[in-house]
C-alpha cells in the first residue's frame, strides 16, 4: 500500500510518498507559491531530483502536477497515480471530531467549527481538502488530527476552571497538539530504551513548540491547551497569556478583540518579545551574541518556559526516565537545549555537554551520572499519519 | 508607633491593632454588612470581647466604630484615637505604582487603572480608601501592594509572548500578587531553617491561591500574571485560561466580552469546576467523600494545577531547600497537602504521613528521608502590612 502524506499551507504543499508494506519512503517533494504565476515544484526520487516552474493555480492542480511528477515515465517511483491508495494529512483541530477520519462534510464542518481557535491552521487545510476531494474524488483523503494522541490525558488535567457545563456543551478543554510528533517520540524512545513503561518527557520545539508527558507510552500531559497558540510562546503566536489584559488592550491599541488576537497569534511569540526582529531561534541567537538585548530577553523567556512545563511534567510523572528534545529547535539547538537542562542536578538531570555539542540525529546526551536519560531525537510525524492511515484504509 | 491593619470588602472592614515598638498584637476585629441597618462590630482586645450591632452606612463610619470601641473607657488598649499612626492596607493592583506608598490621588488614580484588571479587588479599596481619606484626613492611609514583593522576578519570567512595546508601554506584565504573604513565609521559613540562602516554594492555598519560588528570600517567580485571576483556579476565579476560546464563548453565550470575563470571576474556579456546587475546599472535600464527581474533579484539577507550578518553580530553583504550605486551605488541608505532595521521592521530597496529620500551627511534615523540607506555617499579611506601614512612616 502507497500513501501519499500532505503538509499545506495556505500557498504550499509539501509531501513524502511512504510504501506501507516496507515502511519506506519512496519520494518526496513540494510545490511552493501555489496561485502566483510561476510555482516551484520540486521531487526527490532516490538519487533522481527535479526542480521544475509550472503555473500552478490550486491546490488540487498541486495535488495532480506531484502525481505526474511521481509517474515520470523514466524516473518516476509509481506507474500509475491509482496506485496511491490515500493522502494522509496531519490536521489540527476537528473539536467533536479526533482521531483518524476519512474527510467528508462532516469532518469539514467539524474543523471548521473550531476555525476561530486555531486561525492560522485550520482554514488552510479545510479550503485544499474541500478542493480536493471535489476534484480528485477517486483518492481518498484521511485526516488524522493533532489531538488524537491527547485522549488519554485525565480530565484532571483536561479542564479548565470554567463553569463546567461550558467546558463539557462547547467542548472547551486543553485538547493538545503535536499528536503525531509525540506519537512519534513515545514510540521511539520506547524503542531505544528497551522498555515500554517509561515515563518519557517529549520536548517538541520547532517553529510551534509543545511539551508532552509520555506514561507508558500514552499521553499523560500537554503544554498546549483549547487553541493551538497557547502553551509555550510560539515563532509568532503568543503562547500562555491572561484574558483579562484583553480590554486594557483593546483599549489602549483601538484594536477590536478579534483583531488584539490576530495580532498576538501573527506577531507575538519569539517575534514579538525579540520587539519584531525574528521567530527564528537562529536569528536571535545571533542577535544576541551581537548584544541585542530584546533577542536575548525572547532566547531567556523561551527558555523559562520550557523549564517551567518542564517541571509541571517532571512532578506529574514523579520524575522521569527520560527527557527527548525533537523539532528544528529541539533537534538542532545545542545552546538551547544545555539551558533548558542548566542546574538540574539535584533533580537527576544532567547533560553531558561534549556529547550534547556533538549529537547529530538520534544521540544520547546525558552524562553518566544523571538518572534522566537525555535524548535527541529527530521527529517523523509523516510516518506516523501515514500508520495511520494506513490502519484506517484497512479497518475500514 | 501603633499601626491599624485593615482588610477591606465592598462591605466589609477587618481589622488588627499593633504596637509596632514591641510587634504585639493589642486588638482585632471587624465590622460586617456595612450599609445594612444593622451592621455587626465586633472587637477582641486581650480577653475582652464585644459584639455590638449598629447602623453603619458605610467604611468611613466603620473605622470611626472602630476606632470607639478601641478607645472604650474601661476596656479599650487605647486612650485616644490619635494614637494611631497609620492604617495600613494591603494594596492588590498598582500598575504603574507598586510597593509602600502614602495613598492620594496619584495612587488612587493607578489603582483605578487597573479596575478590569483586578475587578474584584481594586474597586472596593479605592472607594473606601478615598472615604477614609475624606472623612478622616487626621489618619495617614498607607498602601502596602501586593505586586510589591515580586518587583524581584527577573523579565524572563515576567514578560508575556506579545509584542514587546506593548509590554512595556501598557505595562502588562505578570505582576504576582500575594506579595505581603509570600513575604511572611520568605521571613519565617529563614527563622526556622537558619539561613537566608534558601531556595523555598511557598504555596499559598486559600480562598485565593498562589505559588510564589523564594530564592535568598526574595521573590524569583509566581503563579499569578497581571491580573489575580490567573495562575491556580481560585475559590470562584478563573485561573489559566486560553484567550483564544472567548470568541467562542460569547458566540455559544450570547454574552459580551466583559460579561463572559465577569462570570468566569466570579463563577468560575473550584465553584465552576464542581458545577455551582461551592468554592469552599471542606464543602468540595465532604461533597466528593459522598461520592460526587464533581466535586471530585474540582480537587483532582486543583491538586494537579498546584503540582504543575511546584514543578515549575522546582525546575527554575534547580531544587527546593523547602516547600511551605501556608493560606486557609494550605495550613488546615491535611489531604489536600498528601495528594500535592504524592510519588515525589524521585525528586526528593516525601511527606510524613502521621506529622502532617498532626500538624498544628507551625510544623515540619516531611519525613526523614526527604530532601526537601515541608512545613506547614500560618501566614501572617497583616504583621507584614504592619511593618511596610511603619517603615514608610519612619523614613519620610
Amino acid at each position: 500500500m502507497k500513501v501519499l502524506v500532505a503538509n499545506l499551507g495556505s500557498t504550499s504543499f509539501k509531501y513524502r510518498l511512504f510504501d506501507m508494506d516496507s515502511e519506506t519512503q519512496l519520494a518526496r517533494g513540494g510545490i511552493d507559491r501555489i496561485g502566483s504565476s510561476e510555482s516551484s515544484c520540486s521531487v526527490q526520487i532516490g538519487d533522481w531530483k527535479e526542480d521544475v516552474t509550472a503555473h500552478v493555480p490550486d491546490h488540487a492542480v498541486a495535488v495532480r502536477k506531484c502525481l505526474s511528477q511521481l509517474t515520470d515515465a523514466e524516473h518516476g517511483c509509481l506507474k500509475d497515480a491509482a496506485e496511491v491508495s490515500a493522502i494522509g494529512f496531519k490536521a489540527v483541530h476537528g473539536g467533536r471530531v479526533s482521531g483518524v477520519q476519512r474527510v467528508n462534510d462532516d469532518v469539514l464542518s467539524a474543523m471548521a467549527e473550531m476555525n476561530d481557535v486555531a486561525p492560522a491552521h485550520n482554514p488552510p487545510y479545510i479550503a485544499a481538502m474541500r478542493l480536493l476531494s471535489e476534484q480528485l474524488p477517486e483518492i481518498p483523503l484521511v485526516a488524522a488530527f493533532e489531538t488524537g494522541f491527547h485522549a488519554t490525558i485525565p480530565d484532571r488535567m483536561r479542564y479548565y476552571g470554567i463553569p463546567k457545563s461550558w467546558s463539557d456543551e462547547f467542548l472547551v478543554k486543553k485538547w493538545g497538539f503535536h499528536g503525531a510528533s509525540h506519537r512519534y517520540i513515545a514510540t521511539r524512545s520506547a524503542e531505544l530504551l528497551g522498555r515500554d513503561d517509561l515515563r518519557v518527557i517529549s520536548c517538541h520545539l520547532g517553529g510551534s513548540s509543545s511539551i508532552c508527558a509520555i506514561r507508558n507510552r500514552q499521553s499523560a500531559g500537554i503544554s498546549m491547551g483549547m487553541s493551538p497558540q497557547t502553551g509555550l510562546p510560539q515563532n509568532n503566536r503568543v503562547g500562555d497569556f491572561d484574558p483579562y489584559v484583553l480590554p486594557l488592550l483593546m483599549d489602549k491599541t483601538g484594536m477590536s478583540l478579534a483583531e488584539v488576537l490576530a495580532y498576538m497569534g501573527s506577531h507575538g511569540g519569539l517575534l514579538g518579545l525579540s520587539n519584531g526582529l525574528s521567530g527564528d531561534m537562529r536569528d536571535l541567537e545571533q542577535a544576541a551574541a551581537e548584544g541585542n538585548a530584546d533577542a536575548q530577553l525572547a532566547l531567556d523567556m523561551f527558555t523559562s518556559e520550557v523549564r517551567r512545563y518542564l517541571g509541571g511534567m517532571l512532578v506529574e510523572l514523579g520524575g522521569a526516565d527520560a527527557i527527548v528534545f525533537t523539532g528544528g529547535i529541539g533537534e538542532n539547538g545545542k545552546q538551547l537545549r544545555r539551558d533548558v537542562c542548566a542546574n538540574l542536578q539535584e533533580l537527576g538531570i544532567e547533560l553531558d555537554e561534549a556529547k550534547n555539542d556533538s549529537a547529530k540525529g538520534e544521540a544520547s546526551i546525558h552524562s553518566a551520572n544523571s538518572k534522566t536519560q537525555l535524548w535527541v531525537i529527530p521527529t517523523n510525524e509523516e510516518i506516523i499519519v501515514a500508520r495511520q492511515t494506513k490502519q484506517l484504509l484497512e479497518s475500514t
